[in-house]
């Protein structure tokens, strides 16, 4: 679910199927979905003009951050210079089992597969896992699924599936419809409900990831507008020019990005001290190679408040503190907090 | 060449392979080597006193953190509670394309390969990529490697290998004998070139990496001893209760995870200014959900300096200090900095 990425262009044109719930933030009415195949295709539509917004994952409650998103937002090739993010949705994931029943019992319903069958393949330890068995899973040989998936299902995998072979495909999607494909029926797909009912597949087992509130964490980029913004339509927010509040900090989140001097090691504790100085909430901190020079990162810092389009305000402030500090930085955007609202 | 990891223990035999260089950390005579088949069997092995030292891939130059070692240093479920880091090693990663060549030319050394041959795959912008074939690759249709190496050698995949199934296996020497076992010849590995030799293949394009100063970090692994100290054999360093210098500083590097409390982000940056308030570089930040409360991290900090036996100096001092602001915090070691050596 988390890496078929869309990227939808506003018109009253719809019907397009997209696999991401995330677009759920884009009403159908007035927007066109158009489906891309990689994270990376999203960002060049944006860039690119060809569509108005994209839809991203940027991490996972389990599994952590989106690593792909991060070096598209690193943009070390130039390739992306006016993405900026105006906005997030989270949404929870749920994995299934997809495949086909070694010996279908009475009144099975293939489309669905949903019989009351428990733990029916001997594990070892199956308290462990929150996902148990539909069927019995022993002739399940090969397991498709995309790379987030394994890390988010590690108890389900571990209690059932130790050593069985895993193939990483570039999507959940994908991984269903080879299931689909491989007449032997000793193969199976981790993907979403979605995918086992549009590819006439059994539910071999459900709720497979190890946390129950795993969910995924979207952003939606938009190119930047000539004046410099990216304010996403219908959420102004508080009017500029007013005093800062406590509320505003909190209603509202900002991204930036930055390296330091790869002679000054130190200078990453004084770019992180220019947030704390201006008293600006970290919720959050990656790092990457920059790829400038070997053992060189870039980093990521998410922050509470956003960045005023009047220049007023402690995001602003701290940006240019940031400035002259960093060896470069880069706002990637200020929206409003999805997860307080 | 990243993912086999080995525990290594003293003892005067030795003659069993292992296939990480880094363990040119351990010499022979003196260590018996212990190959392990995860990441996660080196902690355990380590943890469990049944080897005396282990040695684990930490990051990558190009692809950034191995998420699976910082999740064991997280220690979510307890396990691994004594494993300090007392040592790290450097080793350039070189990636070579392992398969058969469909027409054999003429004086084909079939055990190494390396003909003169160039580019002959009608690439549609081979300028980009590093790595040349050798060989024809038009035959190849499936690739098998480990997960990292996708990424280091994502240059050379674009250009000569977009769209082409890629199967993620548990190593990069796993991924050479699956290929060696694959009469169709239609499949090949990226791998290292000693898994080649190892396994007969030939060489079909060498040099894969994105960046010519590819090169992976590991980290040596011990028990806490009785006394709570991982002081490595031999590298002693300079004696506790003199003053620290610079030099002293630059010689070592610690690391230290911790949490902030979920009701109060801005305990982030008071965590990270601990570390400036001492005067202790930061050299890196990670970050991974601490599985405790969704979208709850917890961060790894590198540091410059040492954690000295006697309590005294900058690094002890920030480790109180954090220990008064984190939600928890363990310092997960103190080794000599082998970059600087």
């Amino acid at each position: 679910m988390i890496r078929t990425t869309c990227g939808p262009t506003p018109s009253p044109d719809t019907g397009q199927h997209c696999p991401i719930a995330a677009l759920s933030h884009f009403p159908q009415p007035h927007y066109t979905i158009v489906p891309q195949t990689t994270i990376a295709d999203v960002f060049a539509a944006v860039q690119s003009g060809s569509v108005s917004q994209g839809v991203v994952p940027f991490e996972n409650s389990s599994n952590g951050s989106v690593i792909f998103t991060l070096d598209l937002f690193a943009d070390l090739a130039g390739r992306n210079p006016d993405i900026l993010v105006c906005g997030e949705v989270y949404l929870g994931v749920h994995h299934c089992l997809l495949g086909r029943s070694k010996d279908a019992p009475e009144g099975q319903d293939a489309g669905t597969g949903r019989t009351t069958a428990e733990d029916v393949s001997g594990s070892p330890s199956p308290a462990k896992s929150r996902g148990k068995p539909l069927r019995d899973l022993g002739h399940i040989t090969k397991l498709y699924s995309h790379h987030q998936a394994w890390g988010q299902c590690n108890d389900f995998l571990t209690t059932y599936f130790k050593g069985v072979e895993r193939i990483d495909v570039s999507s959940t999607s994908k991984a269903a419809e080879i299931v689909q494909q491989d007449d032997s029926g000793c193969s199976a797909a981790i993907s979403s409900r979605m995918a086992g009912e549009l590819n006439g597949l059994e539910f071999l087992a459900e709720n497979l990831e190890d946390n129950e509130g795993n969910s995924t964490r979207f952003l939606v980029l938009r190119r930047r507008r000539d004046d410099g913004t990216a304010r996403p339509d219908g959420s102004a927010g508080a009017a500029d020019g007013e005093a800062e509040t406590d509320d505003e900090h909190a209603r509202y989140k900002t991204l930036v990005s930055f390296t330091v001097r790869h002679s000054e090691p130190g200078d990453l504790a004084g770019c992180l001290a220019v947030f704390q100085k201006f008293g600006l909430n970290l919720t959050s901190i990656n790092s990457r190679p920059s790829n400038e020079a070997t053992w060189h990162y870039i980093f990521f810092v998410e922050i509470m408040g956003r960045k005023r389009h009047d220049g007023s305000g402690a995001v602003n402030q701290a940006l240019k503190g940031l400035d002259g500090v960093a060896q470069s930085c880069r706002w990637l955007g200020s929206w409003e907090n999805a997860l307080e609202a």
